[in-house]
């Protein structure tokens, strides 16, 4: 008998005939004699709604109040499902995050875990019930109100929990049937990986991948909880997220994946003095500004003695970006700011390519070959990322996939949409 | 500088536009140097789309979950209040039932309150902040689980914070501008009343009246809490409910008003045989299927030494009574049941009639000139109510109107609805 913990996403639960379906799986594993923990996420659309609502109410709500809104969501899909394993035969109980005993730092919308205390948990599957928790939610520890976990808080409640209840695996199910070497919906031959390390899993997430949160991720490597991502609206094993990349045999294949991203913006500063600290002055304006940047690129300084700057950022923030860097003109000297949101990032991963010399050259051949510009180049141990024009982002992740041979034989089913 | 506790029905928050006007209002209370502390019900149908949620999935869905379900209603709608707050400029926190430590017996969809302590409120409203309280909910104190305090709840938790924080006023807000001598969708020329003690509110509430829940009032009663009741569209004063009917003074009017009911059914038992213990077994088997039976009748034995029990009772239980009637027809010996649904009620109160003979007199002269006929009559000391053809309730409440004479001058405004 094992402990398992299930995620179920929101487009798991979009509706009652959805919700029936997901008890059907979850009384399936109870009965196959195993304890099983759920987490579920707000159903379909209710967290856009509830944010809409919001919106109609005040511009900028408080944050602790979104906490206690946005949490109403999880609440109401967690109950839901008990209500259809219930009506199984078998025996179900819900609990909130902060029932469940999931502390958090008290930072709203946004908040880390700090401590999990699942003893609610543990009691109620002594009794032999099926344990349901709302996702994406938590207690401060400090000020005890409600705060939720963020993006990808549904993925990384599920985790924590499976790491703090020492359970066997944690299945992260959605509407995907695991991790593809690419997108399906780009790639019709992406072939789906049965095992993937947690850094190849990282990298492949913080280059876009959706079907698992970075977060999420990194919680799973550090408590060593095995992951696997499953689509709920079959049986298929899905791809299991577990091992180290020291620990990958030597005929495994060099790649895992090539992973993209349309969400990002450029930024390119303009005749920046090229003295020292100047591309500091830059990065700690956008910095103060709560803004992660992505890539970086510093050209050679021409002969004025200027040079040119340009980053990458999430598009969301490339506003804000702008407008600190526009208010800092005089301060750091440059000359122009140009704003471009038409580029895509394509990323190559793969554990192997650490010691297989040769793969960068191979990646720039291939991406040449399809006529593609490269603008903004980075490399990890396990990874190659460059930016291109975003019209040419699909040709680049068939180029990519082809040239390094990850092809299935056959065509990927590819399913609606992705979970949250 | 008052405390004022202040609660809002449902369709009083029924969407973004509403919640912003209620903002307004409890910004204005406190600005005029109360502290506040507001309960609200959840927006408009929450409550009725969830419940049929629950029903799409389960036929019977289990209570502690149904729970979990409906308590997110309110959850959204203090959140959203508390924004609107926000955006006005003032400081607000919301709190959960559990966490304005509201707790219950565990009886899930009819929870009682057992203790109220809310030292998270003081300490809230110490710090100048408007409070606002999910209504309708609490905390089990044996299990923690989450509780509903079924019919009437919002209205209980206010008037049960109003006591734990010793307020000096518990304002109920609804569409109507407060108690009525009679309903103003029957009786155009209706008064509002000014004044009205707790028993008579009781027995006006018990006898149909909407306006304010009974157990509300009971709870206001037990515990010496003033009631305002009032309508949060416009800023007429409404109706304060406080006081005994010992301390009215002898000049007050003797009839306070009409109340009527079209929620009851009555259930005939006929050829019972005339012995005793023969109604103590009808009202058992009634009883133990959790029937609360409201007015009986029964006849004089006929020659053959049967005799007929007449009864009424909620007409949502009235299939349920008729079936375990039927179950125990051997044991009991009767000849028949009539279930009768085509049945209203109308009751005149007034903590006058008990020292003024010759009420009742009138009260059946007034019904009988109307040509209405009595089918069931019931008096408590302070009440008069019967039972007749549903078809002449109207009539029935616009004669003893009259009668009484207890008609304005001017028409009531009426609302398009009643508040829960």
């Amino acid at each position: 008998m094992a402990l398992v913990v299930q995620k179920y996403g929101g487009s798991s639960v979009e509706n009652a005939e959805r919700i029936k379906k997901v008890a059907e799986r979850i009384v399936r594993t109870r009965k196959e004699g195993h304890d099983v923990v759920v987490v579920v996420s707000a159903m379909g659309d209710t967290t856009d709604e509830l944010t809409d609502l919001a919106e109609q109410i005040s511009p900028k709500p408080p944050l602790r109040e979104m906490d206690m809104l946005l949490t109403a969501g999880e609440r109401i899909s967690n109950a839901l499902v008990a209500m259809a394993i219930h009506s199984l035969g078998a025996e179900a109980r819900s609990f909130t995050g902060s029932q469940a005993g999931m502390l958090t730092t008290s930072r709203h919308g946004d908040a880390r875990i700090t401590e999990v205390n699942p003893y609610r948990l543990r009691e109620a599957l002594d009794e032999g019930h099926i344990v349901l928790v709302a996702g994406f939610q938590g207690m401060s520890a400090d000020s005890k109100d409600v705060t939720t976990l963020g993006r990808g808080g549904s993925d990384t409640t599920a985790v924590a929990l499976a790491a703090a209840l020492n359970a066997d695996v944690c299945e992260i199910y959605s509407d995907v049937d695991g991790v593809y070497t690419a997108d399906p919906r780009i790639v019709s031959k992406a072939s789906l990986l049965e095992t993937v390390t947690y850094e190849e899993m990282l990298e492949l997430a913080a280059s876009g991948a959706k079907v698992l949160h970075l977060r999420a991720v990194e919680y799973a490597r550090r408590y060593g909880v095995p992951l696997r991502v499953r689509s709920s609206y079959n049986d298929k094993p899905g791809t299991l997220v577990s091992g180290s990349i020291e620990e990958i045999p030597l005929e495994n294949p060099i790649i895992t994946g090539v992973a993209h991203d349309r969400s990002e913006g450029k930024i390119t500063v303009t005749g920046v003095p090229d003295t020292p600290g100047m591309a500091a002055k830059i990065f700690r304006t956008i910095a103060d500004a709560e803004i992660n940047i992505d890539m970086v690129l510093q050209n050679i300084s021409n002969v004025s003695g200027k040079t040119d700057i340009t980053f990458s950022l999430p598009r969301s923030h490339g506003d804000t970006a702008v407008s600190v860097l526009e208010g800092a003109k005089s301060e750091i000297g440059f000359a122009e700011l140009i704003y471009d949101n038409d580029i895509g990032k394509v990323s190559l991963v793969g554990a192997g390519m650490r010691n297989h010399p040769g793969v960068t050259a191979k990646f720039c051949e291939a991406l040449s070959a399809a006529g593609i510009n490269i603008e903004i180049m980075n490399t990890s141990e396990i990874r190659i990322s460059v930016i291109c024009r975003s019209d040419q982002l699909d040709d680049a992740v068939t180029a990519l996939h082809e040239a390094f041979e990850l092809g299935a034989d056959d065509d990927a089913v590819v399913a609606a949409g992705t979970g949250r």
